[in-house]
């Protein structure tokens, strides 16, 4: 008999059910099995326990189980019922065996739908929900050009027309070493990497990582730059499944201890698409984790001071012991300087020679023109220019969004409002092809970022990512509007029923 | 018996002796031996043919043939004499079986003695000979930086503070095709990718093809940024020596019958660091051998513009049937804009979608207002003003330092003066310790790169390039005498005795 199928959900662990939130019993249970289910730790045909029996151990009305079952099947992730029991579903080729380690290769072969959304964005007379970056005039665009003007209008700046080191200018990696102590994160500028954005920060770390072997663990959903990343890299990928709360570190701990991956990346404040935050316990936890499972961490933080709400959590970099497991990544264009194509990495010593290398092979260095103007740009105190501009511009523009949403969106539509950033995670608890969405959002003039961006493995659950980055004030209503109309449009012409249970 | 063992000279090939050039019969075999060595087309323990047979083959003196043996025993390549005859070496931990596939992994975990050369080369009085590119003033820089001056002295750009397609600004893309059509290669601009610098193109196809599998072909010596894009890849590496007319093709060709590599990566013109030129005839074969054994080829060519002596000759690129065989990788630092870290490729139109996905994934595009006054500076011809103005500087700096050093090296030191590029490749049939290299050149106050960086496996003999692109003409004299006076400590205190034959 195969041990595969006999796992069942008291085997890995039960949910631990929370009754003191707004999240629903039937939810939670939910999220919970579902999450189990996309990170595998439930593998396919796995049979669910009895309805009667998880409601017992549970200690919930049987109802409850029932309904959170049914929406599972309706997701495509179970099937089956009667004498049978429900078990996980093995029909979706997306779930085949192979298929969770590493990511489709050939998946830049075809034309996407996520492409195609992005695509319809350039049209003419389309609203596009899709910039995740602010526009010019909003951001600290104006001050960076104000330097690079100073460092070109008088006699040749023969400093900046010659090849440098590959970490980068001595006074750009002081100015960030600067940067990041003001947030707590303790960083000498001999460990900083200036990078050709948050993008290459996240791919020298990849590289490095495959050169040695082994897997990484990545949030399910997680921003598409970093699955591409791993897709190049050529790495086997475990999906942990992102919560309302940050990434499941049950789950995560789970896959620690039996697939013992190298590498955990996790974008834990203003999470990219989710809009999740990870409170300061779990980031405890998680560093603990991975430094019990001989792992190491990838932090993705691209833009923490972009917060609307809340206080400020501390980046896993600036907690206690983070300094030989973190990788600290972040790129200057969505919070200062859109299109700028600087950032930086902060590297735990012992990792410095080999990230060079990678950084040399690469493209040697960054430009030493642009990373002198954004030393001054950081020397002048500009960056808090920009950060309280930003502040200024989408506080308002966030809240006038929120509620043109409410209005318009159809109920079974979710919003997520994150505590900051410039997008909005949307999902719905139902299967829809994705083309067909694609087919909505033109009929209406709207663009957006499909979810299926998002996920290494095809998602069962429709999801879309809205920003408002370069959305003007006085588009929002005709934009949530025209967002409305689209996806109601989508749930009339082509949700399935749901499956009989 | 191992069949290995019995490969003998006639069994691979005999060289075909040149009697109407400078190079004399005995350098002839000698290189041509060296060749199969290094290549393991004569793997370890090989017997050569016996020096009386192998000179009537020849139709030449047997001492020819002794002298060359000789040579290759100093060499460190061959060992043995008497009965059992003259093998190729099996002692030397570099040629272990294992290594000569795929590059050491680890060698950036030690310091080499040619990153010690670069550090010597930033000490203060020394002269440095390590800067392959040349000076701001000497280059385009003036105008490049007027350019960039014109873009940020008005208003907000806000043109170019938004994120691009990966592939590049459309009129940066139209400008390098422009370009490219002035030296014959006829390229739309949608196959143009722009690039962080030539290092990033050539980055970008060797991820590319690691993704698909196979092994490449890499000259011996070549250029330390390809050899570190095949290590930071994983990839295979079968090295291919490099003669007086380029890439042995006979050795190319026995390479691609047997492994199969899916890519050559050659530098046919002023090649790095050797300066040879592939012939026009050689070029076509080159193109055809990769066509017939379903190989591909990226083209490295870092500075046609850069020639002083003879007549252009066409690149690959240019070549009848290149479209869809030929990667074209170039970038602007070494001819135009030194430290501008940009470049282009060219990319085969069935190619154009991996490569796209790499580049995005390794930093999304390169920095729009950098590729804005770049397409600027070409729509004014300002690359032409920089490649006369290149040529002036430094056709009479190259003349007086080959001047120079004929007065200061010592005789056992050979110097192969090319055509064009900033660059001298000084060889000694001997071996010496690199690290003797170092500290002579330190005593003395000179820095050049060692000739170690530019092979996969440390050669036998020792070898050096030196650049001329930053030294100021009043330097060159003192330069070269410095030169001299470390080549001659070497020589005297720790080159080894000959063995005896």
């Amino acid at each position: 008999m195969d041990l595969a199928v006999t796992t069942s959900i008291d085997d890995v662990f039960a949910p631990k059910l929370d009754r003191t939130t707004a999240e629903s019993l039937r939810e939670q249970i939910r999220r919970h099995l579902a999450g189990l289910i996309e990170s595998r730790r439930l593998p396919p045909a796995a049979p669910l326990p009895p309805v009667r029996a998880l409601a017992a151990m549970l200690g919930v009305n049987p109802m409850t189980v029932a309904k959170a079952y049914r929406e599972l099947a309706v997701a495509g992730l179970v099937e089956g019922r009667g004498r049978s029991g429900t078990r996980v579903r093995t029909a979706r080729p997306s779930l085949a065996p192979q298929s969770h380690r590493s990511l489709p290769r050939d998946r830049h072969e075809r034309v996407s739908t996520s492409e195609r959304l992005f695509e319809l964005a350039r049209a003419p007379n389309v609203i596009a929900l899709t910039g995740n970056y602010p526009r010019p005039e909003d951001s600290g665009a104006p001050e960076f050009q104000a330097c690079v003007a100073e460092l070109v209008s008088g006699p040749l700046a023969a400093n900046y027309f010659r090849y440098d080191p590959p970490a980068g200018r001595r006074e750009l990696q002081e100015a960030v070493s600067g940067f990041v102590a003001s947030s707590g994160i303790a960083c000498p500028p001999g460990r900083v990497i200036i990078t050709a954005g948050g993008q290459q920060a996240i791919d020298l770390v990849l590289r490095s990582v495959r050169q040695r072997g082994g897997g990484v663990v990545v949030e399910r959903p997680a921003y598409f730059g970093i699955l591409n990343a791993i897709r190049s890299a050529g790495l086997r990928a475990y999906e942990v499944p992102v919560g309302p709360a940050g990434m499941d570190l049950d789950i995560l701990e789970s896959v620690l201890k039996q697939e013992g991956p190298r590498l955990i990346c996790v974008n834990p404040t203003f999470h990219n698409p989710t809009g999740t935050t990870i409170p300061i316990e779990s980031r405890r936890r998680l560093l603990s984790l991975a430094r019990q499972h001989g792992a190491l961490i990838l932090e993705d933080d691209h833009c923490p001071e972009l917060r609307f709400d809340g206080e400020q959590v501390p980046a896993l970099a600036a907690l206690e012991g983070a300094a030989d497991l973190v990788f600290y990544a972040r790129g200057f264009g969505k919070a200062f300087v859109p299109g700028i194509r600087l950032g930086f990495l902060l590297v735990p010593v012992s990792h410095l020679r080999p990230l060079l290398a990678t950084k040399a092979s690469a493209d040697l260095q960054s430009t030493a023109l642009m990373q002198g103007a954004l030393a001054r740009f950081f020397a002048r105190g500009h960056h808090q220019t920009a950060t309280n501009r930003l502040l200024t511009a989408y506080a308002p523009r966030r809240e006038q969004l929120l509620r043109a949403l409410a209005d318009c969106l159809p109920q079974a539509i979710r919003v997520h409002p994150p505590a900051g950033g410039l997008s909005l995670w949307l999902t719905m608890d139902r299967a829809a092809p994705a083309s067909e969405l694609y087919y909505c959002a033109a009929g209406h003039g709207v663009a957006f970022a499909a979810g299926e961006a998002f996920y290494a493995r095809p998602p069962a659950e429709l999801a879309l990512r809205i920003s408002f980055g370069l959305t003007p004030p006085e588009q929002i209503a005709e934009a949530a509007e025209r967002l409305g109309n689209s996806l109601r449009d989508l749930l009339e012409r082509c949700i399935a029923s749901p499956l009989p249970l």
